[in-house]
């Protein structure tokens, strides 16, 4: 384990919260339509149009605030008022500004982490949306390096591994997301950390992946990673 | 002359159109809104309300769309019905599915070109917009490498620079716009050559700035490019 350099993290619901926020939003959303649809109705078709609308949009918020917008016109058969999408988009824009929550113990563990090793962050969304959030995370200056990708599959990781002339022995991915984080860093010969959050989002999980079938490292939270990489250099 | 290395090229508007698409989504929205507004005012509320966002949104299609549906709540006094700003959406992914057109000479000339120096991409927008748009165009082969970048200043390319381990002595950029994709990489020491493009949006004018006060170099159109490298080489 002492061949290992560089750690990346995952940011959105590994750093920071983030998946709350779109359930609180999603519940405020709710909340506006209620006099239209009932609730069941009002959460399957706005899944429905962000899994249509992701070849257009990507991830992030501002496709969801637009497929939010598009849900709203659907299910009042487009009898719903400015004014009212007017509210739809203070909501994401609320979401854009909110300041960030640190998930517990990050800036102590990645402080402490930052003097053994070089720490990088690799993160899907929206490019702008993530640089202003890791700017008002008070944690920029901690990371070496830092990725926005539109899709974190084995090539994304790969290819950044290459252009930071990084070989995936040295290399551990530290995230929240089996799909994300995880699987593919392992396929690409790296190791990978899972810190699971509770909040899961369905599209975000893998089918039939375990932990007897591939070979990660779970902690609870990340303030555990610190106390993990000492065992492992043991 | 002969120290030069790596070439990288601004995207839309410099290897593709892109402003015209802007322009004629814009012209399609005025009709949209016309009985409701007159032009000048729908036109002065859009830009009003692109700047207003521009921190929320950054730059893009996403951020575009947001703002004209917006303009149109506000124009209407939250009047407009919801299919018609569906329409206004619709708008927006024909935008971001429109087929890629190439400027006079790109292919040829970046071919052409990829055989001397290293090629680069550095685009300001939608980070999955950009990638994906870069697919369609054919050209992603070409580039050894692409930066999306949120905002086009002096510390951005001191970044990439630094990040790719490229001397500003040995780098040139290629772009339509002289505030970000010339003024600030005379300011690290690089060298620029202007294509200028007849639809400048208004914000990219950089005021005081001529060819006059600041060496870098202007061509009419792409296909020029490997004329005027060889007249410096010499």
């Amino acid at each position: 384990m002492r061949s290992l350099r560089t750690i990346a993290f995952d940011a959105d619901d590994t750093l920071w919260h983030h998946q709350n926020l779109f359930e609180e939003t999603q519940e405020r959303f709710r909340a506006l339509l209620r006099p239209h649809r009932e609730d069941a109705w009002i959460d399957a078709q706005l899944h429905d149009t962000e899994m249509r609308n992701l070849r257009h949009f990507g991830y992030g918020v501002k496709g969801f605030m637009l497929s939010m917008v598009e849900t709203a016109i659907q299910l009042t058969d487009g009898r719903i008022a400015g004014a009212e999408i007017q509210k739809i988009i203070e909501l994401g824009k609320e979401m854009l500004d909110r300041p960030i929550e640190l998930m517990p113990g990050v800036a102590a563990t990645l402080e402490s982490l930052s003097h053994q090793y070089e720490l990088m962050v690799i993160t899907k969304g929206d490019l702008f949306d993530q640089e202003t959030k890791l700017a008002r995370s008070g944690l920029g200056a901690l990371f070496a390096k830092v990725e926005v990708v539109s899709e974190k599959d084995a090539p994304t990781y790969a290819a950044i591994l290459k252009r930071h002339g990084i070989g995936p022995g040295h290399f551990m991915m530290v995230g929240n997301s089996l799909k994300s984080d995880i699987e593919p860093v392992l396929a690409i010969g790296g190791r990978a950390v899972h810190v699971p959050y509770d909040l899961q989002w369905s599209h975000d999980r893998v089918e039939g992946m375990s932990r007897n079938t591939h070979s990660y490292l779970e902690i609870n939270s990340l303030s555990e990673l610190p106390e993990l990489l000492e065992r492992l250099e043991e």
